[in-house]
């Protein structure tokens, strides 16, 4: 039985104020999305205007956030990259491989069909316009070939324009007032960067030669042309990724596609299915069809699913179909426990939380029954083959990560992160793009040297962390105690934050959690960002608070990272209309507001003639505080208390 | 009319599986409040069970966290330090100041009375069993005029136990099985603390020692004995501060008492009461009778009620008066903003943000308006004196703190701290107690140094910041972004965090947000004291992880700082009451669970003799690499692909 996806039940409500823009590419013929916030006007006291410029953050949503796309879910996206990579003249397109039942997580089409009867799920995604690209021989078809040739992709481009919003938007404002530099540049406070050195302006020449050095890179698989192409590296941005994935509990593939639309419109840069048991094929197809972002998976877990749950049963004939499974859908980027080494094993045998990465475990349980070597690393070689015949960017996980606090950067972590450099190394080799997974669980003063011998021992290969959490005692908190640890290690050079939401550790998130971590996840790659010095980050912290002190409030929740709750707070405490334009706060009333009481502060400063040059101040002072002195001894002495 | 408080209307609600102890003193007659809490045995793989000793953390929630306690909050906790005081026989009763109707922001008694008949609230607290006292002359009464006559107080030793509580459950568990150290001590990790010095154990000598030096305070008014002593200094555990307080919308006498409740329940060390417009005095001794923690004020916020919200009619002898009225109620640390001198003020007009304290706008006001150097300036030596006559201690506002990341740092942001460090000094000589409170909004690399300058210019003395908040762009979330910072800034030396609220820039925090920011800081000054090092901060972190491990969830909940949540989030996937003790976590399901894995890894580990030396390791492992190369490779060759 056929359902018909209904475009009501997906998240399209735009942001408040807000319009899609799209920036021209200078070499390629390329538009880069952006969403421009309008402002209002700053009312002056002499009762004139002043205008406010726009201003425009970078968006994650893809077409799904842009009010003139009208695209069917039932269709998948444009294929915004098609032209592009057959452009480059080295893929060519092939059969593929079958689908099979097991794929799927059943024992038979029959399962399957039955399974699909009973439960009313969604059909397949229908491929008939989709085909299945591969690299030609000889040569790898990835970014990082490209760069090392010197070739500046479309996609390169895409990103350096992306990464430089605010450059164009503050040329544009500079133009419109040359006398005056605006706030967001006299008020830009220069970050310190930990070696990091991003540069005034990210040109699609030095995107390229981050991705040749293997400092960043651009997943994204020939096979998921709906992606726009982003950067992943510690001259830019700092990044998140959301995690979703179905659970032995059930969820339908209409609600993996919805979380997918969610976390995006909150901002997300990439997502990983981390999908078990049944439908694990069909779920990715609808992700892989809508999602403007890189995917990235764990494809362990659905070889797991293909010997019954068992690690023992795995081989590498099942986990390499699996890889090429993935990769002939699009998956952008794998996550492959290679480094779990069959000697790091016995290094968690006496730690506080043993090994608690899903993936780590299922290889330390692999090694441990067949007393052989981890297969990921015997055959990373044959694994680097296939990622560079579709451009899938390596993620090398990290399966000792530490659990708690007490297990921290302990010999299991480290002995597995440089494992890590080494597969970084031979995977560069091959041509393939990649980063390397981190901890996990680390307190404040232990976050840094994870960062340092990351940066030494992988050679700089952008870095992707699960938070740190930085303690353990506040489960239901953990999006925060990981938030702190993501803001830091960010700051230190970190590439990519894996959010966590509330529900870490205690349960399935929902919506309102995907949204929660989100946000924690990019106010912290955000705080990251402003402390890295990244010329595109303050200029939006500058716009917030020059429109909270103005008493613009639509605008200040406009420009915020999630203007639905800020609004909602604050219609909690004043829900009248007026009170949006209401020249004071809810926390003190219309009488006594520190923010009212500074104009008046500003009036005065006007009047004395009094600037911010200090030698100015200090001599005018010097004359007030005798007249001070003068009169108000006299004033004062007489009441004088000692009580 | 009178209206009798139904005790069902404040939170009673315990902590599940905790039960109130006490430690006795060894130099004082004192019993130091804990919350120990059971947990259940681990069972192992062979069926047997292993007992877990109970872990003991510090209670901020007074008597009202003892079940065995039924007080009455009309008659207010019992006066624990009463005898304490009078037996240091250097106070003595006076009548103290009429209440007047201008203390609550009435013109007349005949307006308060009638004001009170409409809106049916709340009666004076019953003061009949309550004296005023006042030190006697000649010297103050101070802790810090104790410490330096070498004398241990009672409140001394009350603080040394509290701090300690580790050791105390350390050395009993020790005792219960000597020959194995338990995993708390052997994964304890060394903190990092910038400078401080943390003993291993926290003595009485200690404390004093510190108090003398200026480097901590005990916050305890004479006229505070309900009061159960505690420290604020970088050498202790970090604090946090939760704010409360009515505002120009009216909330009853009773919500409030419950808001001190809810607070000091959820773990605030102190409570800022904040209040405006009416009813601040009798809001205030309800408050002040029935709380178990330090209450601190902003008297310029009453003084302000009292000459109709007008800060040019603001005088010496208003201010002077609203300081002995709070001071003989039992208030224990006073914001004064005197360091928002006339000639900074105009530093602050080309800020993003101006002056966004509410405390340094008044005083800027002030200033302004009467061309004239800050009254509180002025006065210090008077106020020095009032405040050493009832120990009340300094937090010397920073009312020109950075509102904005653009307005971090700057120059009137530091040109008051170094005023704050000359009042420090002042208040020293007169033998008042004294920390300094910070900013504020301040990106990430820019924290270090507002704590080393306070460290340098202001000689040590305890610092309290707000936050600080780290990104201005997620309104409805800086409980988070705010999180970030005082988390770093506790780890560089922050002796008390002022909590912020989701509802920060946006209204007022309802219960909800109360708890949420209260958790939040609570987390990050435990994340701070573990970076730290504190000795009396891992323990935790580790038990809770350890019932993690073994799936003791309900020990996982009830060990973390919000068993509520915690247990709520695990009930929503997995509601049935067999999943609190099953094997598997809802995450990944009953056949897919990373820690289930690691257990079957202990064991293959443990049959395999092998152990974590890792010399032991390599050259076990090395006859297994031979092994798996010599069978491996033929296993393997034939299925290889290039693909």
């Amino acid at each position: 039985m056929i359902q018909k996806v209904e475009d009501s039940k997906f998240s399209n409500s735009l942001f408040p104020n807000s319009r899609r823009v799209y920036l021209k590419g200078v070499s390629h013929d390329i538009s880069v999305p952006m969403r421009e916030i309008t402002l209002s006007d700053t009312k002056l006291p002499d009762g004139t205007a002043e205008k406010n410029e726009p201003i425009r953050v970078y968006d994650t949503s893809g077409p799904w956030g842009d009010s003139g796309f009208h695209g069917d879910v039932q269709k998948g996206l444009p294929k915004l990259r098609h032209d592009w990579i057959k452009a480059r003249g080295d893929v060519e397109p092939i059969v593929g491989r079958d689908v099979k039942p097991g794929d799927n997580g059943f024992l038979s089409t029959r399962h399957d069909e039955k399974s699909r009867e009973r439960s009313q799920e969604l059909p397949d995604f229908d491929r008939s316009q989709v085909s299945v690209l591969r690299g030609k021989p000889c040569a790898p078809v990835t970014q990082l070939h490209y760069a090392r040739k010197g070739i500046i992709t479309p996609e390169m481009e895409f990103v350096a324009i992306r990464e430089n919003m605010k450059l164009q938007t503050l040329s544009e404002a500079l133009q419109s007032s040359p006398e005056e530099p605006s706030n967001s540049l006299k008020h830009q406070h220069l970050g310190n960067s930990y070696g990091a050195a991003i540069p005034a302006e990210i040109t699609p020449v030095f995107v390229r030669d981050e991705i040749a050095r293997g400092r960043a890179i651009i997943p994204a698989n020939i096979n998921h042309p709906e992606l726009e192409p982003m950067a992943i590296g510690r001259n830019f941005l700092v990044k998140i990724n959301a995690n979703i994935g179905n659970s032995a509990v059930a969820s339908s593939i209409e609600e993996e596609v919805e979380k997918m639309r969610w976390a995006t419109k909150w901002g997300t840069d990439t997502l990983m299915d981390l999908s078990t048991g049944k439908n694990i094929h069909r779920t990715r197809e609808w992700i892989l069809r809508n999602c403007p972002v890189p995917v990235g998976t764990v494809p362990i877990y659905q070889a797991l699913e293909k010997v019954g749950g068992k690690p023992e049963d795995l081989t590498w004939e099942i986990f390499r179909d699996t890889l090429i499974e993935q990769a002939e859908q699009g998956v952008d980027y794998f996550t492959i426990h290679a480094g779990v080494l069959l000697r790091y094993v016995p290094m968690t045998r006496h730690r506080m939380t043993g090994i608690v990465s899903r993936g780590g475990s299922i290889m330390a349980k692999w090694c441990l029954s067949h007393h052989k070597e981890n297969f990921l690393y015997e055959r990373w070689d044959d694994i680097c083959d296939i990622m560079a015949a579709y451009d899938v960017s390596f993620s090398i996980g990290d399966g000792l990560r530490p659990g708690s606090i007490a297990d921290a950067n302990d010999q299991a972590q480290f002995a597995e992160l440089k494992t890590q450099g080494e597969l970084t190394t031979r995977a560069w080799e091959k041509g393939v793009q990649v980063m390397n997974e981190g901890p996990g669980h680390v307190p404040m003063h232990m976050i840094k040297e994870n960062m340092e011998k990351q940066l030494d021992w992988c050679h700089e290969a952008p870095f992707y962390t699960l938070g740190p959490l930085t303690t353990d005692i506040a489960p239901g908190y953990d999006h925060i105690t990981s938030g702190i640890g993501a803001a830091m290690i960010g700051w230190y050079g970190c590439a990519m934050l894996c959010y966590v939401t509330p529900k870490e550790h205690l349960g399935l998130p929902d919506r309102q959690d995907v949204r929660e971590g989100v946000i924690t996840y990019k106010l912290a790659a955000h705080a990251a960002d402003l402390a890295k010095g990244h010329p595109g980050a303050q200029y939006r912290d500058n716009a917030l608070s020059k429109a909270r002190f103005e008493f613009r409030w639509e605008d200040q929740f406009n420009i915020s990272l999630d203007p639905e709750k800020a609004k909602e707070f604050h219609d909690q405490t004043l829900p009248q209309e007026n009170a949006k334009t209401a020249h004071f706060c809810s926390m003190c009333g219309p009488h006594f507001c520190s923010m009212k009481i500074t104009e008046d502060v500003r009036k005065f400063a006007d009047e004395l003639g009094l600037d911010n040059e200090s030698e100015a101040i200090d001599a005018g002072m010097a004359k007030k505080a005798k007249e001070f002195l003068d009169s108000g001894a006299e004033i004062y002495t007489a009441h004088s208390s000692n009580q």
